[in-house]
């Protein structure tokens, strides 16, 4: 059975009158809640020591579930490059809506990974473009959420190795809102739902996409390369 | 269990004598063996009627393996449209070899598959440059064959979706000798080694790789997505 | 100065009052008009001898631009090998609006290129995803057309190499509106914008996509790559 | 006139007979010798002020080209800032060699971006995948090159978004030694040849390959895109 950490920022939840009320434990026990079906799972707040994630947990995870919004500066550098390193090793890392600008998912990025945004309640139709992915096992035609927070193009990411979601939204934009990157040794998802005052994480389609993407994220059993100096293999005089 | 179909040519087996001592039930027969380790494994040739590959056995696949080489005009264009239609449908595609100048692998990539070749019993070493990737499960930094027949650049394919193997070769020459594609439904993976006249199918990590083929490209559960015109989703008055 | 080749089918405009009031002369005049100021252009069209297209004509093409759409199945097979050929030796391709089911285009793709569709005068925003690439050159962060055919998603395409546009539109639904290709020696681009009904080519942003397109799919000095057999480049005893 | 600056760490070349040698004045000034034949070139070396890299010269800057190897920890994290903010913004940037490590190549790409290496004066053969590629323009099949350090595969750099040229070793390696990148609004180029000891910038192939680099990763006028909040451009209510 795959070992998922779940990690929130869990600063919303608790100042936010809106937010607890749609999360009243924290997003990471709603993403805890339906993960656990599958997978087993541990959960990792910032304000925990070493935000929860110190060389034991991350060398036991398969998966790390990232999201983070408003305090992704209080990640200290030294849990960054760790987790850097562990993607580089085989790790799979999912990273959800505003974790889009976390230190880790930039680090790994290399570029700004910027956006328009915008909330004011209105219709999200995620388009499935890439039907014979496992990302998108058992998911039909389109993701429609009747209220999420806008992200808008342009997306300063790396072109995605491959694009599974196009959002359209009701104000006009679109935006690539499901993408995978390899990394290392690592497997990475973007997904772009779970605006924190929406009730995103309960909506069955998309709890099948995350779990689809955990799968997909797992590492393989093969090792990190070796690098560095190198014998010929051949007789090259 | 998936079920796996293994179409062989079955030319060079019956009337060149090399050929038949390494592999005298059929290149098919041999892929066959090891594949019934992990699936249910039918074969068909080109001299069966509709060259085994009816409506039915079809439409029972999950994943078509296939084997061809100097018989390829005589694969009639009816087979190649049904097999192309079972493949955009969501079946997966392993295309070996001298395959590359199949009909349907043509029809599916859109040029000429053309290469350089030369048969010289040289060494060949594939080196696995994307080690996340499930289709290297359990392989290790390369492979190397003592002989296989030299494939060379340009190759003339699509950019792969995935770049998985890149070849050497003794004469000087490189290769991309394994290549995924998604086209419609369906996922396809070209893999280079296996010339009629050695033994590389008794190898068992070229053994590893097809069976890892052969998983990635199965099916999801998700139906070929419909297309025609489309009343709006939005009120647009 | 680059040699473009201007394809239009050219029925539509003879047979229905409101696509002539829009293109009087044909689209292939319309193209014509504003891609002069930049190329030498000639145009042809399908109920010319060859379609407009003899060996001479493609042999003299830098780029051919391909507007089609009632009678994609007019276009002799023999026509679509000549020009699919020319395309792997190295001449560009634009695909324009409705060509997405042109032979040509099917065969260069190797899937069905169905997609979703509806006429509902309804609004067109292209969504500018790659803004280093040259083919938005001078183009801001979209092109906002009032009026134009839906084409929406699933698009039954190959993945492209780089996705340069997303469409939104109104009704509800995305599209991957510019796309481009490397096929053989040549290089394709896909470019939604142009049904026959609306002044899609009349629009400033329009045409200098169409204009920055013929200048990336250009052809190199290079010549087609050699293929059969070699000789080893490196001692192999 | 495309504005170039060459940036070279110029240590090797002070310190090492050998390399003095093979360039006397530096690396950037071979480099720039054959580069002032198509454009405006500046170079800036590792113990100037600032790198040679202030606010103004990146500024001036169409496309920088990066050379370093034994001291890339001597350069500057605020420096590093600086040019991959210009990079983002739109600045070409061309990597070779040994600069793979460096830190404006692995903050971009995200990866460690380690490999294999050997030097043992022996063969390299880069084969040209990309036939259609403005970088290869004028380039043949392959480009020989009789002494250059090995660099070998796994090379943990994210897949190119185009692969261009594919290096073969006598001792049996092989290197993807020619990718594309884009990143934010600039466009960026990894190219393998260039170690030290060897003469490899006086290659007529060589350089005509990087003179075609700095053209394809010159900038586009578009500005870089804006980020934050954005009004709906439709009505939403």
């Amino acid at each position: 059975m795959l070992n998922v950490t779940v990690w929130n920022e869990y600063r919303h939840e608790l100042s936010d009158e809106k937010v607890k009320n749609v999360y009243p434990k924290g997003i990471h026990e709603q993403l805890k809640s339906f993960l656990q079906e599958d997978f087993a799972v541990h959960t990792a707040t910032l304000d925990a020591p070493e935000h929860g994630l110190n060389e034991a947990v991350l060398k036991e995870t398969d998966v790390l579930i990232w999201w983070g919004h408003m305090a992704h500066d209080e990640v200290e550098d030294k849990i960054v490059a760790r987790v850097h390193q562990r993607v580089l090793q085989g790790m799979g890392l999912v990273v959800l809506h505003s974790a889009h600008m976390s230190k880790i998912f930039m680090k790994l990025m290399g570029t700004s990974c910027d956006l328009k945004w915008r909330e004011a309640d209105e219709k999200c139709r995620l388009w499935n473009i890439n039907p014979s992915h496992p990302i998108v096992e058992g998911v039909g035609e389109y993701i429609e959420l009747e209220q999420e927070e806008m992200y808008g193009e342009h997306f300063d990411i790396p072109a995605p190795d491959e694009l599974i979601f196009i959002n359209w939204y009701q104000g006009g934009e679109v935006f690539r809102g499901g993408c995978t990157y390899r990394r290392g040794n690592g497997k990475i998802f973007y997904f772009q739902p779970g605006h924190e005052s929406y009730p995103t994480y309960y909506h069955p389609e998309i709890q099948r996409v995350i779990k689809n993407a955990v799968k997909w994220c797992a590492p393989t059993s093969n090792q990190y390369p070796n690098y560095g100096h190198q014998e010929p293999l051949e007789n090259i005089k």
